[in-house]
């Protein structure tokens, strides 16, 4: 087997970095709904139709082209992951997904072949949340989790993302949902956004599940104060205290499995003068970790300290929960499956959970799942330096063609195992 | 003896925390040269004439009001402070230490008496440093520490401080500058700024110096990532190696006598998101003693401390000293002689060291210094909760008369004692 698709998708995600596929002239801008989202669609629907697949956009703004199974109206395999981006983005983290599931496709085609399950590669348009503050309202669409009210959210100027919706899109955000029997299972290919693959030098990980996170905003109040004129004896300083839960939340992240992370990513002190005590410290916690347990074990332990702290310092502490989400976890049948593809590509069996989230996560809800990661050099994404090797990716498209013929002879009673691929 | 002035001094004050004697409507600002700052020369005026006093203005923009003494042409103890003030001040911070010397001539002059040196209460115009990037131009211009260059500095509006003074000051800056023969000494009262006085009761302190002061600008630079999707092992939080400083910082503060004092008051998180772990966290360092050589030492702990955190967690470090103040120590006999003044009024003899800068430790250049520090209430200040208690402003009162009236008395070399009061 020969795939130079490898290249070509990555070649394609390079030209997708460019105006007029960003919205901004000098990075990688592209939310939701914009003129340069528009562009994207177009150039991916006509390599969508290029690889043999005929191509729609449903009511959410997905595109969708589908490569029809040996018989009609059989179930899809979906294969996708989205086109938006982060402002200031990288070329790769969501676009690289989609053209693999391109060049699977092409594949295929190209040998004149069809699988005894349709295939559907999917380019979701709001996985980022760059333009509204809610994110992956386009896969929620297809799990029928879209209401009213998530779509009243509004983007800088006021616009309403029904509003945005009515504008761009001809048809119901409403009737992108799924029938789940129309839909066999979901495949996700994705930047690993994390350093491990890269420095283990492995070109690609099969991912177990996508973990579970607790978020926490915090609020430390101790008393402002000259910081000349106030001894050390007689202060309440809100930074000292908040210094001492940093790093219990390190400790408590470290007091675990190597997939239980545990951060603060964002303080505020104020007032924030030089030659001020600071009075009040607000920062995040974020927890994740595969195994729900794991993670509320730490938020416990994070939880306690923060008490503890707190009252031997005299500070007033506040903490709301701000986020919970379970995990999700990768179907084990499809994550034996993709294990038995890459080693038949002679690939190391590395398995590892997704601290990030992904569209995987929501069609968690409405079919199995199965995600495959691709180093990423230095774990850098979201920032206009993420690279990806070419020939990661080429292993990589060659373990996803090894999946997808194996899941024809899947026989569970949960994946309706369809038998072998047929010629067409 | 009786002195209602105490009070008075203090319903002055409270007189001058109001429009036309602020620039803002709804809080007290008053910064140098400003028409609010015009208003409040020409009221303060009024109040040095009516204590018998003869007032001019200096090139400085100094408001000077002189009390002669027994003869013509005696050098003069100056007791004063400023009237600017930070925006939305306290009322006392400045202004109270410029009635109360009103008060003092105020005294002498209802009781007929002068003393062998003359009284000169001056109101200086800049010590917030509210206008200009700069502090203290005013009582700096006594000591000939002004330079054209000092006077480049510019305000909000572009305006620079020598075009401001050539707008409002009839006057030459440098014809502000004090004959080292035509002062005695230097007498100023101000509220304490800090919460000691309060917390044990008392309603005075003595002040035996202003503390040396050093100020750092540290950058610690790790490296971002997702907070998701790097595992704690390969992290390099730089807001967890922040926290550890900001401890050390504590704790080289604690390890000192009470007048050593370490803070860090400001810090910048970057890129400051939940989601990412911090690659950059800048923040000061402020460190005060009055013994310079125990700020050193506490300086060097913290910067060993800074080296030693920043290696273990394979940190990049930047360190700026970005201030080195010496202190600046009020004249011992003048310190006994206050001391002497206070017991004599029932007071107990405290003596602490001043954290926070004053006009006093410019006018040490040029003269001895006394300063009398009087209780705030909870020690908040540059905040309009600022309060001081009527009967504390009474005792400081008796005490600073006792003060000038023991001055006349003193013989030593460096005092040039002149000799007792006599009625005029």
């Amino acid at each position: 087997m020969d795939h130079p698709g490898g290249a070509r998708a990555v070649a394609r995600c390079d030209a997708l970095g460019v105006s007029p596929y960003s919205d901004a002239p000098d990075m990688l801008f592209r939310a939701w709904m914009t003129p340069a989202f528009g562009a994207t669609q177009g150039r991916v629907a006509e390599w969508m139709a290029e690889a043999g697949m005929t191509v729609r956009i449903d009511g959410a703004t997905n595109l969708i082209g589908r490569y029809d199974a040996t018989t009609p109206d059989a179930p899809a395999l979906l294969i996708g992951s989205h086109i938006d981006s982060v402002r200031d983005a990288g070329r790769y983290d969501g676009p690289l997904g989609v053209m693999l599931g391109i060049e699977c496709v092409a594949a295929l085609h190209r040998s004149g072949r069809r699988m005894p399950f349709a295939i559907e590669v999917i380019a979701f348009g709001d996985e980022e949340g760059s333009r509204f503050p809610s994110a992956m309202l386009t896969s929620r669409a297809l799990v029928g989790d879209v209401t009213a009210e998530a779509l009243a959210v509004r983007d800088a100027n006021g616009v309403s993302a029904a509003e945005a919706l009515a504008a761009f899109s001809a048809g119901d955000v409403y009737t992108a949902r799924r029938d789940p029997g129309s839909v066999f299972a979901y495949l996700e290919a994705h930047i690993e956004q994390g350093p491990a693959l890269d420095i283990e030098g492995l070109a690609v990980g099969i991912v177990t599940g996508i973990a579970s996170q607790l978020r926490y905003r915090v609020v430390i109040e101790g008393m402002a104060g000259h910081a000349g004129t106030t001894s050390m004896a007689l202060r309440r300083d809100a930074l000292a205290a908040a210094a001492e839960i940093v790093l219990a939340v390190e400790q408590a992240g470290q007091n675990g499995p190597a997939d239980l992370v545990a951060t603060v990513g964002r303080m505020i002190v104020a007032p924030n003068a030089t030659n001020v005590i600071p009075g009040r410290v607000g920062f995040s916690i974020d927890i994740r970790a595969l195994d729900g347990a794991v993670r509320d074990e730490a938020a416990r332990a994070i939880r306690d300290a923060i008490g503890r702290i707190g009252a031997a310092r005299g500070m007033g502490v506040t903490i709301e929960r701000t986020n919970d989400l379970p995990a999700s976890l990768c179907d084990p049948v499809l994550v034996e499956a993709m294990a038995e593809a890459a080693r038949a590509e002679g690939q190391p069996d590395r398995r590892l959970a997704s601290g990030a989230g992904h569209d995987a996560m929501i069609l968690a809800r409405l079919c199995p799942t199965a995600m495959l990661f691709i180093a990423c050099a230095g774990g850098i994404s979201h920032n206009r330096a993420e690279q990806v090797a070419v020939g990661d990716v080429e292993i990589a498209l060659r373990v996803m063609l090894r999946f997808i013929e194996a899941l024809g002879f899947i026989e569970t009673p949960e994946h309706r195992g369809i038998g072998a691929a047929s010629d067409a």
